[in-house]
């Protein structure tokens, strides 16, 4: 069957006809000696957008999460994060393997802890522990369904980083989904963390990287990093024209796809067997709850209409983003409204 | 004020004077070249306690631990272990330093999980993730209370172990006190187990060390990790021997600890303001609540008294052993139930 | 001043407007579900061309050794390669920050070794040492002069490895410069290798990246490192396709650039002062010393006219490529020719 | 053959009566928490012999190496030293695994390098490259055939790595070899070092330890390490007591060991087949070579009389210590000569 509404994630938005024409237009240069004019013109714009006195251009999230920590830290430290975190869950463990810091995970609510979570979760100044150093929020929750941090508690939670001298860490995988649907400026969260990133290869439709933003010595140190984990490219402008690009033409566009996830989880919520709560879906990630061990079914059904919805710890979810239109929702949502019928009559 | 009743751990367990007259005649060589008759003689002795083709004498508990894990995983493994075990709390983050691996917590009781909470632990084999590798079961569990993992849930999980191709550890910090008092031949517990040691120092009075025992291809690798991390020593036989002396002597009469530790829970148990169920007070150890956030208060009154306890995450833990004597606990019983009536009047 | 002739390196060569039309043009999808076309047809190209079953595509070189090297090892283990290799000099020590493992460096000449010195270098199967498991050849050298090595002495190194049970690895960061000038087969290379990597990036000419190849369970395994270390993109058929370009237009012409840089060494050979062995070039690097102190003064002077080399421990570096044409190089012959006669008056 | 004359290594010598009657007396308490009395009364000593604020007891000297190179770096630093030095053979490549870091090594005369081989070692401030951040120097050299660094030398390397803000370290396995047959007071040597170790279980004749000194913050960082890799045992007081014994009373005797070593070294000296400059032979090591690659076949002929050396580096190795007296020595001197008669007949 093929897949006429791919729900699967906002990791697979591909680039436009103009974005690809941008791109292959892209002034270019060795990057890893700092020559690229596009690579370089990108991480203004990021640095700027995140407040923050410098960026740098990497070719995943992941790099951007592993570099802040390890830069952040020394062996044997720790890090405070949910427990619904994702390098917890999806990045094979690196924290540990080039970090060699441990992870306390703290259970939130949506993937959003509290600044008492916070302070519960710091260690004593004890040889036997792990030192805590770094609180590293992720906004938006991607394994919390897609929750907006909101400024009031990043801020609380800052205060308490100032307080025991811990460093703070947004991973920004769908920051300006949360900076457009909640109206603050990404500076305005920039403010709070000593280094924050934006993913350009989810909603915003470029095909690679993210950009890492900090004070001008954490840029410094993070080139020594990128450098050893192998994420030092050569022309790379013509990728980072993808995301001067996306910067330029696709953010503001986000609230569409937050509007066209509420649909489906207001459809969702309505079916009898589907369980989701629609207030708690913020933006464009909408994670629900089969029935009667019927998860693999549905989502097997949804499938033969061509609709694809990723698993994800026991749920399902469908994400919203630059390639599903708003023709293709009414497509899906008539088709969960079926399939719902027919697993559950 | 001078320490009558030092209940703050098993670990301070001094070697008496007929233990110091045997090390100091003991045989001794370069234990590092495997020339060291007494270190022999000792592994000898707990691989067949244990069940186990070969032992390595270490330093630590906390090596024999680190070694294990190092020998069984490969960077990006992951290792399912309860919440409130050992590594996490009191070994300094050394498995994501010296073996690059993450910890999965789960939420058992008292320490001891079920084969189900592992069974949903258990990682898909799946690249975003880190991949399980590891079962460590602590016996007898420390934070959770001294409580006694039976020997048919540790069947269980061996069982799904041997299903999903896991490697089971046991740290057995005070297994013979859970030998004793479940009254299993160590052996028993050895079958489920890959690796599976026992600490000389704590309720066996031996001043140093723990004895490691596996296959005798496990004991060649644990070899090259004892160096790399600095445990191989010299005449270490002098120690060695405190060792042998303790598994002759000093293992029946754990029970007697165990007697003091319930004086001491139902004593506890009676008053007002403290809070235990002497029910799960199995071996030596009793973990307690203080209420009003009285607790740093409480273990201070009891200090002025020559009485000295730990606190240990919000709560307070007494430990009995060798050089707590059934005087010392009358003296302790005494005392908890004045200072409560005083702290809580 | 502009600069005319940019020898510094085949890293800054920059994609044709063919390559770019091609590459705006490639059709992707999520490379990091393995979804992405023009990535597969890449790695495809590349595991035929190189004899393997499969590859796999990597933002750079650097990853292509790092992700190689921690498949090969456990940590302690230690790699034998030339003391001119680039692990040691340009990798930010990532081999000890990402395997945990240790460098036995080899005085080859010209950064080629012989079976015999890796046979004295491999460790005894001892405890105290690190443990011998990998043998890394760099085709061609780079800092040994871009030589190439011989088929005839890499089928001599690898009959070691498989007495010693070792692993062999190609870093192949100009592989098909040798290829070519050899008239070898590059499968003919990649027999003796359980991994071999070919870079795009170079004097192929395309933008970014490079395609490690081996067996389908070494690149299963590497999949878990790319991951692992963040190079793990979306869209990066993009990218890809200015390799499968590359492959398909920009290998045989690679001969051109040995015959410049021919021309360079002899020129250099020439001047007084300048100090250089023109059959020692066999490829596209043109590596000679500068008399009197006057390395940095000479490479001054040439920048004055245009022309950048680069300094590489205390030699200058001149590097042809597909961005140095027939008159670029005439221009810098004649002023080479000029520039010594200036500084060595 | 029963062994009449052990010279395989200093490291087998084993407490007199006199150590093992005092450590049998020794004050005890739980060293991991600081209340071991005749631990904490060793490092004192240690701490004012070496000239430093504090000092802390550990139970290998490879442990003190290991700890010493972890608190001064962070992953992707680099390490000077000695291509004979300890850490590169010995060490099963400890400090890749745990330290993340590389190492350098230079081509030293007897393992004493000069300022300026440092000084070309001293990489750039460049991402490209590893990080250098500390010389470690061994006193005595071991694999260099026991010389000393004069305090001259060691000045001038402090020097240059003052003005390049490195760590100086001093492997001292056998510094007080070296202090009592160059008459120079250790602190001499300790001023300049950040950290700097003597170890107790080889000419000492204390049964196992070693005890590392540095200031006040390098030693509670040193405790965080000593944790983390296993170090911190309990009662140690029982073979920390062997080290105090050993300060006072075998320090200065170990002029004799120097002196049955030279008599050694110029018995071999004069034999056909056998080679060695005796002028080399400083203080208690004792390394030759044996011509037409009969090495082995000479060992094995000693041992044939009762006299044990080691092989090392395709070198025999005799080293004296405690427990070879005047008439030991002349007894091998007689066989060396014999036996070198008869193998080079």
């Amino acid at each position: 069957m093929e897949i006429k509404v791919d729900l699967i994630s906002d990791t697979g938005t591909r680039p436009s006809q103009d974005m690809r024409r941008f791109m292959a237009e892209a002034e270019v240069g060795d990057e890893q000696l700092g020559e690229d004019p596009s690579v370089n013109r990108l991480c203004r714009m990021a640095a700027e957008m995140l407040g923050k006195d410098e960026a740098i251009y990497l070719p995943s999230g992941l790099m951007a999460n592993q570099i802040s920590f390890a830069v952040h830290t020394k062996q044997g430290d720790e890090i405070i994060m949910d427990q619904t975190a994702h390098p917890i869950h999806y990045e094979s463990a690196a924290l540990a393997v080039i970090s060699g810091v441990s992870i306390k995970p703290l259970q939130g609510e949506g993937g959003i802890f509290t600044a008492q979570q916070v302070e519960q979760a710091i260690r004593d100044n004890d040889y036997h522990s792990p030192q805590t150093k770094v609180i590293s929020i992720e906004q938006t929750t991607n394994l919390g369904g897609g929750r907006i941090w909101p400024l009031e508690r990043i801020k609380k939670v800052a205060e308490l980083a100032v307080e025991n001298d811990l460093r703070m860490h947004m991973d920004g995988a769908r920051i300006l989904n949360a900076a457009v649907e909640a109206d603050v400026n990404p500076a305005e969260y920039g403010q709070y963390f000593d280094s924050i990133w934006l993913d350009l290869s989810k909603g915003l439709g470029a095909p690679v990287g993210s950009v890492l933003a900090g004070s001008a010595e954490f840029i410094e140190q993070a080139r020594f990093w990128k450098q050893r984990l192998g994420g030092a490219m050569r022309q790379a402008g013509i990728i980072a024209a993808g995301g001067i690009f996306a910067l330029e033409h696709n953010v503001a566009r986000l609230k569409e796809d937050h509007k066209h996830a509420k649909m489906l989880a207001e459809t969702i919520a309505d079916q009898k067997g589907l369980e989701i709560n629609p207030d708690t879906v913020e933006t464009n990630i909408v994670l629900f709850s089969v029935a009667d061990g019927k998860t693999d079914l549905f989502a097997d059904e949804l499938l033969k209409k061509g609709i694809r919805v990723s698993r994800m710890e026991g749920k399902l979810r469908a994400v919203t983003h630059l390639d599903v239109s708003l023709e293709d929702i009414r497509y899906a949502v008539k088709h969960i409204e079926k399939t719902a019928k027919k697993v559950f009559a």
